[in-house]
């Protein structure tokens, strides 16, 4: 496969420190009595700007050159990593250009730009955003850094696998939202160098996956992209696919689909036992284990991924609604 | 006054920093737009436990001697002290008595339980609670932890104050919730001792304000408990208090007090705006600057104190409701 040396993700971890939270791992008592083992949740919903993408974009931000930090950086995004790229190109004196597709829910639309990042709207799919982005990149000579495929973010996202190690050495089971990957093959390479024994969970929702329809398929393939309560998990992977494709298919020991209320519920409960705000991609490994469909052998740590829901949507869902 | 040295904060701080987690300050764009200054809001709702007790609570475990630490220790709390000392006891291998007035939610009762704390009902104020566990402490030779009137816990929670100075050096307002006064006193004597000039505010609400009561008369006297979206804040400051009030007198710039509608406002703006879910007591520093009541000259920080609300409170505060 198209790997990422172990290397890479300490120095992407080191690299990144002072640029992003250390985030807390917290003992969830209510997960922990259903599942009969120590559940933990690693809680990228409180990293700045509300999710995990900040540590692959601030990685790969700090990666360029002088020349490539004075012309800008360019990427499109279902929202977090737009939201993240403009604040990490913020922090290190970067131009940041965000492309993002019509279905992006407003209060993400409007928080990018808030951060100080253009943004432009184009198509009504991830992948019409990028090729939005691609453009830009070529013509104005910013450099495109893509939400996922690509090492410099993957071993950014891999710094979480590698702080859920520290903060839990005994973890047996470790829940990742799955899209277009890099999340999980960050986590898979540092959780699958430290013991290949640990068993990583790919936890998508059942309208247009894209990771699990492409790992059926043996490769890439175009999924129809349907508005879902994770709509973070949307989009397609990439038909040019070059390494979360490959990285996921050699590191993921169990892919699971949810449907919509089975992240309504777990939105709910994160609300109701945790205290927690957390986007519909974020609830799915909690949505995970109140299903059963994670066995466990032992401690359990879930990845929170992010808490930039749109406020009205989630009061609906907390109020009993599924969508 | 009865004072505390700024060295015992420091000392605090390196005892407990292995103990308790450094919490994030986060900027608000809502509440910097509305004031006209940055807004900063440091979230001790991230604590372990949910709450900034867990400082004071930790601090004052650590200093006992060994016999002391055989015997356990015991407090009365309106709930997150109780539920701090329990977490701290058992980090530190210590048994823990917790007694608590009848008014206190049932979520709290049962959290202290799930962290290993043995809990004793009394009467119907945090003074009757108060005068069990004084009861218990003679009995049994426990060492009585209160939940502010003691250096130890006022030190602890002046580590708040030092990490916020630190991660806000130009700050000019420090809103902070007011209730016994250990959280206000240990945040002050922190900032004052950097900069007389930075204006402190304490925070409380309109029904049954302990130590704005105190400080109108010139000493410590007795108000009646009421229920209140804010229940952290509610209790007495003790007629025998002797240091939090002497220190709120001395380094408290202005008090402001909010009626239940304005606590619901701030609940309310915390979720919507911030993504936090907040008691009612750790909003009251955003419902002061919602109404106006702060005339910042600068950068302002308010201490988001805890998470612990009964969640059906919370999800009818959501949906319009102020009690």
């Amino acid at each position: 496969m198209s790997s990422i040396p172990f290397d890479d993700l300490l120095q992407a971890r080191q690299r990144i420190a002072g640029l992003v939270r250390q985030t807390p791992l917290e003992h969830s008592p209510s997960l922990s009595r259903l599942a009969g083992v120590p559940v933990w949740l690693k809680l990228e919903s409180q990293q700045a700007t509300g999710s995990f993408k900040l540590r692959g974009a601030s990685n790969a931000v700090a990666q360029l050159d002088a020349e490539q930090k004075g012309l800008g950086v360019v990427t499109a995004s279902t929202g977090n990593h737009g939201r993240a790229l403009a604040f990490a190109a913020s922090q290190q004196g970067v131009k940041a250009i965000v492309c993002l597709s019509e279905l992006v829910p407003q209060n993400k639309v409007r928080a990018i730009r808030e951060l100080g990042a253009e943004v432009v709207i184009s198509g009504r799919s991830q992948d019409d955003a990028q090729r939005e982005a691609l453009r830009i990149a070529r013509e104005q000579g910013a450099a495109f850094i893509p939400p996922f495929d690509h090492p410099h973010v993957i071993a950014g996202q891999g710094s979480l696998g590698l702080e859920i190690l520290e903060q839990c050495p005994d973890v047996c089971e470790v829940l990742v939202p799955l899209s277009g990957g890099g999340l999980f093959a960050g986590v898979a390479l540092a959780i699958k160098a430290a013991s290949p024994a640990i068993r990583t969970h790919g936890i998508s929702m059942q309208l247009g996956a894209a990771m699990h329809a492409s790992l059926e398929a043996g490769e890439p393939v175009e999924v129809e992209e349907l508005p879902t309560l994770a709509d973070s998990l949307g989009g397609g992977i990439g038909l040019d696919n070059r390494f979360t494709y490959s990285i996921t298919r050699e590191l993921c020991d169990q892919v699971h689909l949810l449907d919509e209320a089975a992240i309504a519920r777990g939105i709910r409960h994160a609300y109701r036992e945790e205290r927690l705000v957390v986007e519909g991609a974020a609830a799915v490994g909690i949505a995970a284990l109140l299903d059963g469909l994670v066995e466990p052998r032992g401690p359990v740590v879930v990845v929170i991924s992010g808490r930039n829901i749109d406020i009205d949507q989630h009061l609906r869902v907390l109020n009993g609604a599924d969508a």
